[in-house]
This record gives structure tokens, sequence and C-alpha cells, in this order.
């Protein structure tokens, strides 16, 4: 966290306000940096490698689309007030809390109520009585025009892919299956946003639908290609099976070739990411765990210091988004598989992964004190993942090495993410790029003015070789290739 | 718009509803890839060649940042509303419309009630007489958490970096000039949004904000680079005249060199669009025209089939930002300028451009309907802007070609945008990837197994060569070189 806010990776937004919200945080330079680089890996490494089409909607929907998603109706929390001081809380939390014990956060509130009359709990802050229990709808409300048409932020970014996959699916002249994929912000008005970008009312979601004709599930053209992935899987929350999607689908761990598919195209992006992929696990959800709409769900985890964080909800959604769509806009969704020219209301398996956890967890589990070398931080970031490439040093401010450096930081700016260091030591100026995960260090010295040649310093060996500029475009492209 | 509704590059929101907003708009694959190529573009030759720190701020702000802002009090649009039908209109547009002249949105109430009255206007939907003129506040209003406090989303994003300026500037050990950019959505409740992308009420900015020291404006370091960059500017939105940036400053056509520095800047971004620079002016805002707090402002426009659209607006706002959420928040937001040690609270010069209208002035620049060719039309997008880069054509599906196609295919799928297509005659699908800009087209033949080359077929001059496969990606690569 002093990393992330000292060295503009992310910090509170609104942050020179009293009046700033709790829930909403920014991406600073280099953080944003890193936030760019792992969407163009996710659309290198699932989007355009499936053959997915990617849409880009708008946030602000209509209120049929959250009728017909049941967000008006399910999408709420049961909270409750103190009668005597007026604090509000999240009433699953704070019975949990007390009592040692989950709730589900669908319990009635009758139930809640009693729960909290047999249990005797007060408010935390002043021991007040709580009122009884009521649901408070997590979607933020707009109102559009001067007539104040009901409008609300999406509170995930599915719903644009549902309601414009009609379009889609004609206009790009579509065959199932189809991903279409979309990144972009969601919003939940969460009741007790917490830990920076884990729980956030304002986030970035990278999700994947798949829509498919259920009774071909087991007919993927790609599916060999990664028929040997590595699965880590747990189906009690505990233990770990480690298998390859073949023997997970042959042992009955994966219900058919299509979500052994659409599971190994994700574990082998985590496993570009940096993140240590023995320390992740794709969790199946019993059936009370599973949200209403999924039949088959698995949630990608990765251990971190605050415990195993999801990353990616997969979902088998069945028809249930576009039965649902369709029953309130009145329009037939259906389409034609051209492999049959049957008719059908396609399903859909979905990949709904979390950026701002995602990059939170590829942080963490690249940060690294290093014992050997004065305890220096670095932070060992994949090359495509790094903030900044490569910095460009003077050895010292004198003899034209500045002038020199100059000159070869100006032909690498544009193509590379770069940054410019002049004053320090030359150690300390090592330090200042390890700590955001600079894989590189050219140094400009005298040498470099009688051969042209510089020192290239990797940031996790401190190997230092000697390089022509002439060469150094072509050494940084090298570096940044992901497979 | 046809070609737009029916090849995937943007179609209204929630279109299968009945009561789906207005000023709502989709990307979809196909003008989404335009979209990310052209924010690339913008990072490349804005943002990177001049050293800018970019951030990625919450669109959900507090209601102080809009107090200190102005937006509260001034973002207000003149509303009439008929005593008997209920219909709302924008005042100052209905009486520009009924008396031939432009009102400004400024005018106060009583003053347009006064016009109402005298020029007998009346509803245009009912013949009903009209209410007293209100103000109706474009912004959306949200409400966070259970306690309902008061937030807005953002209707300009630059608000973002002014309030983060300070640890912008303190953590990333900021210099003045200090460009800070960032491209993101901003939300602005129109009355009445019209003609798809140009006035939408959910759209993306990307600005730049140049933080300086007033008393510098004539020292830029790297000022020499663009003296010589052609810009075409208008003082009288009639006549323009073409200069080089140098004679511009000297004629007095330009007031600083930082102004003249970052015209400058944004012309030689545009020259690279495709945009047609003939048909583009700085138009020079006289001072009714310009925003309260700009001392000096240029709008970048184009010339299209609606008219002279404003792309970008480039306003110096002096210190009237900082200075109005140093108030507010109670913060002290000066900084030292290294340079000599004052202490002093910078100035802002501004470059506001609107990614959406961007794009529209793009792809009408770009159609081309080819008289000497059938009418084919063709986007004739520069390479790094297409959607789709190459596609990849087997001359017919026997023969072993598709399977050849299809390796060729998979090779270059993750590193370009790419298009795989086997159905219909070979002209009939030269002619769909015309239709969306695609610059290449591979054809596999019966040479190909033989000698393992193909046929590039260039977009604009349908000219075809024959290259190795081995060949291909560096072809590819060459040709997304913007410069």
């Amino acid at each position: 966290m002093k990393l992330a806010l000292e060295k503009g990776f992310y910090f509170p937004s609104c942050e020179i306000y009293a009046d700033a919200p709790a829930g909403f945080w920014e991406y600073g330079p280099t953080g944003l940096k890193v936030k760019n680089k792992l969407i163009d890996l996710w659309r290198r490494e699932i989007v355009r490698r499936d053959g997915m089409l990617e849409i880009d909607g708008s946030q602000i929907m209509s209120r049929s689309v959250f009728e017909a998603s049941g967000h008006i109706e399910n999408f709420t929390d049961p909270v409750i007030k103190c009668t005597e001081c007026g604090s509000t809380f999240r009433a699953d939390r704070l019975i949990s809390e007390r009592i040692g014990k989950d709730i589900p956060e669908r319990t009635p509130n009758d139930e809640i109520d009693a729960i909290i009359n047999s249990e005797g709990i007060r408010c935390p802050s002043c021991k007040g009585k709580f009122g009884i229990t009521t649901r408070f709808n997590m979607m933020f409300r707009v109102e559009i025009g001067p007539s104040a048409e009901e409008a609300y932020l999406r509170p995930e970014t599915c719903q644009t892919i549902f309601v414009d996959f009609p379009r889609v699916y004609k206009t790009m002249r579509g065959k199932l299956p189809l991903g279409i994929a979309q990144l972009g912000k969601s919003f939940r008005n969460e009741i007790a946003p917490r830990q920076s970008l884990l729980r956030l009312r304002e986030f970035y979601q990278a999700e994947v639908e798949i829509f498919c004709n259920p009774s071909k599930l087991d007919s993927l053209p790609f599916f060999d290609e990664l028929s040997n992935t590595t699965l880590r899987i747990s189906t009690d929350g505990l233990s770990v099976e480690e298998v390859t999607t073949n023997e997970g689908l042959k042992g009955g761990l994966l219900p058919n070739k299509l979500v052994a598919y659409y599971l190994s195209i994700l574990a082998d992006f985590y496993s570009k990411t940096g993140i240590d992929m023995k320390r992740t696990r794709f969790r199946k959800l019993g059936e009370n765990e599973r949200a209403f709409y999924a039949s088959i769900a698995f949630d990608f985890e990765v251990e971190t210091s605050v415990g195993w964080l999801e990353l990616v909800a997969c979902n088998y959604r069945s028809d249930y988004d576009l039965r649902g769509h369709s029953t309130v806009s009145k329009q037939n969704l259906e389409v034609i598989d051209p492999s049959d020219q049957s008719k059908i209301l396609p399903h859909v398996f979905e990949l709904s992964m979390g950026i701002d956890r995602s990059i939170y967890a590829i942080l963490e589990h690249s940060f690294y004190e290093d014992s050997e070398h004065d305890d220096r931080v670095v932070l060992r970031l994949k090359p495509y993942l790094a903030p900044v490439l490569v910095g460009i040093l003077p050895l010292v401010n004198r003899n034209g090495l500045s002038e020199k450096s100059q000159i070869i930081h100006s032909e690498l700016k544009r193509e590379f993410d770069t940054y410019y260091d002049d004053s320090g030591s030359i150690g300390r100026r090592y330090r200042r790029l390890e700590q955001i995960g600079v894989p590189f260090a050219i140094t400009v010295d005298k040498i470099t003015l009688q051969d042209d040649s510089v020192t290239v310093r990797q940031r996790d060996t401190m190997q230092q070789e000697r390089i022509k500029v002439s060469g150094l475009k072509e050494y940084l492209r090298r570096s940044l290739q992901s497979s």
C-alpha cells in the first residue's frame, strides 16, 4: 500500500476533499500503465486468440434491462439502522461477525430480525437498538433528461453483451460458439466498501460471454490446442487436484469440453501475468454458493495476504439472460445455428474477470524484498506488464553524457514506456526503477561516446551487458513477447 | 450511418427496449477497434511524445468537486415547459430556431421569458403556452451508500486531473511544464441529444492539462522540434491563414510558445489520423464565445457533412481550476518550480479532445466511393487505425487451401487484427473488407502450396504482390508505423 500511494500506482479519489466518498480509487501514472498492459494481454491471449468479438457499450442503461436481468428485484443487501444514532450496517455481515458463522445475504428479512433479537445484537457504535431489516438496492439510479426517466449505472458489464447480442450476432456474421467480450466499468453501491482495489463502488470488469448451442458443448474446434493445460481444481475449498484439461474432463472434475476449454484459456492467460500459479485454484461452487442463474460455477481464486481472493467468476448461465431479455423486450432472440440449421436460444458460459483485483494480485505476487542485496524492494513484473520498460541513466551529468542520454531517450520514448533519470547516485536510481518493476536500465557512460554502446542492466539478476545503441530497439521488442 | 449500423461500427444502446434512452450509443466490434487504435495513436503521438503522465480516475466524484469547479451553479441550460401538454424544450435553441438568430445559453431567465412573450412563441407540439424559464443542471446526480451522500458523474474528465494534481506532481517528481492526461468517460444530461456520436449523454474524452508557470510561457524545451508545423488559423470563422508555428508566433496569431507548441503537437497528431488537414482549422474564439474560465481559446474544427465540427477545445484556463479547488478544499495547491525555486499556483492550458467526434470525422473523411471501379465503397483508413489489418482468404475451399489458410491465420491472429473469410466469391470478399477499411487481403491459392507464397492485395491501389508466408509478419509490422 505504501508503494501504491507513493509511486503512483493507485490512491483514493477526491482525496483533497472531506466529503470524498469511500470505495472510489484512481490509477496513477504507474498503475494505469500496468492496467493498460494487462488489458492488452487479455486482448491478445483471450479475445484475439479465440476470435472473440469485443464491444464497448454505455454504462447507463434503461430500467427495462434490469427488470429483465433481475437486478431491480434481487440485487439487494439486507441493512439495519440503529434507532438511536442512525448508523447503518449490512445485516448479514454484522451478524456473521457477531455469531462467528456466515449467514447468506439472501436470508429473509424476518429471519434476520429474529437472529438479531435472539442474539441480542446492538449497534456497535452506541449500543442502541436496531430497527427492522430492510433491503438496499446496490444499483446507482440516475434520471435522464428533464422528464427524469429512470435508468441505472450497470452493476455488471455483461448486461450490455446480452442486450447487444442480436445485432452483433447478425451484423458480424456470427457462428456458435461465439465469444463476445467487453472491458469497462461497472458500479455497485456497496454499503461497506473496503481494502482499496478489492471492493470498489466503481470498478473495471473484463467479461466474456460465450454464446453456445447447449446440445454441442462437447464439440469445440480448438479444444486440442489446450487439452494439456495444467488446471488446479478444488471441489471442497480445501484440497486441490492438479490435472491436465483432458484428465479433468475424463475424471469428471469438468462437466464438458466447452467449460474445460475456457477454464484452460483463462489458466494460460494468468500463467503469463506472473501470478504464482501454485497459489491459485479453480474452486467449484456448491449449490448454495452459486448465483441463482448459474447451474455450473467455478471461481478462479488467488492466495494473497488477505486470504483467497476471487479474480474471475466462471458461470454457466444457461439461457437465463437471453430468456429474460426476450420476455421483457418481447423480441425473439433466437438464432439459427448454421451447423445444423436449428433455431435455438443460445446458452451462455461466462468468464467475469475483475481487473482491479487482478492488478492487486499481480502486484502482490511480484513484490519481493531481496534480503541478499540490502533488502532492495523489487517488483518482478513481466516486461510486457511493467509500467516502464526501460530507464535511461547518464552515469554522470557532464562530459556530454546527458546530451547523449537525451538523444537515446528521444529515439525510444514513442515506441516504449521510458523513464529518464539523472538525479542522485546510480545506485539510488536503480532502486527507484526496481521499486516500480522496470526490467531494464540503460546506463550511458564514457565508453558510449567512443563506441556507441551502453550497458543494459537486468532488474532481477542485476547482471549487466554491453549493447550497441543501434540494437536497443530490437533488444527491447524481443523482451515484450509474451509467448 | 448505414455502414456504421450494418458493419458493427456503432449503434444505439438498449435498442431492443422501448424505453432505451436517447443519447447513448455502443461501439460494435469494428468501431471499438478503430477507437482503441486512435487512443493508442494519441498515447504515442501526444502523451509519450511529450512525456506526459496519464491517470485514470473515478467517474463519480463528490459534491465539493463541482462546487469548486462551478458546475453546480453554472452548468445549466434554460428550459421551458408547455403548460398544456407538458413537453419540455431547451429555451435558447427553440428561440434561436424561431427568430433565426442565435441567443446565448447564458441569457438570464427573465430575458428569455420576455422574448417568448414578445415573439409569441408557443409549444411546437400543441400550440400551448409556455410556463416561465427554469434552469436544468446537466450533471447526473447519484446517491452514495444508505445515507445517500450527494455525488455526481463528472461532466468533464479534467476535474479528476485538477483534484489529483497535488499527489501526482509530488509522487511522480513533477517539473513544470507538466502535462497530465486522461482518457475516460464524461456524462452530460443533454436536453436534446442528437446525431449519433456527435452529442452524446455519455461520451469519451481524451484530455490533457498542461500545468505551467505563467511567467515562463515562452521557454519550452522541445519547441524547436515543432516550429515548422503547418497550422491553419481562423480568427473570424470564415477565412483561414496557413502558417508555420514560427510564423504564427511572430505574426501574433499565437500568443506564446507554450500555446503554439501544443497546438502544433495536436495538428501533427491529426495529420496522422487520415483527416484531410485542408478541411480543418484552429478557430480563435472571441471574448463572448469563450468559456468563462478561458482567457485564450482555440477550437480545432473539421469540415464534415454536418458542417464544421469541433473536435478539440484548446483553452488557457489560467489558475481558475486550482484556485477554486484550493478555496473549497482549504488545501494549499501551490508547488515549487524547481527551475527558480519560486512557489506558484500553476496555470493550465488544456487540449480537450472528443474521441467519439474524432472517430466520426475520421470515418467520414476516409469514406470513398470509387466510381472507376463499380462504385466500390472503401474506407481509406490508415493501417494503424483500421479495425482489421489483414483478411485471410482461401481462393477456393478445396485442395487443402482452407487448411493452409487456417494455419496462416493462426500464426497472425494474436499479433494482428485479422479476419478469416471463405464464403462467397473472391470479389465479394474483397468488397466486404474494403467497406470496413481493411488495408491488406492475403489470398491463398494453388501456388501457395508449391512455394509458400501468397498474394497480398492493397485496398487503395488494388495492386497485388506475391510475398513469402515467412515474410508476412515483418510486412504487416512495417505497415503499422505511424511516422
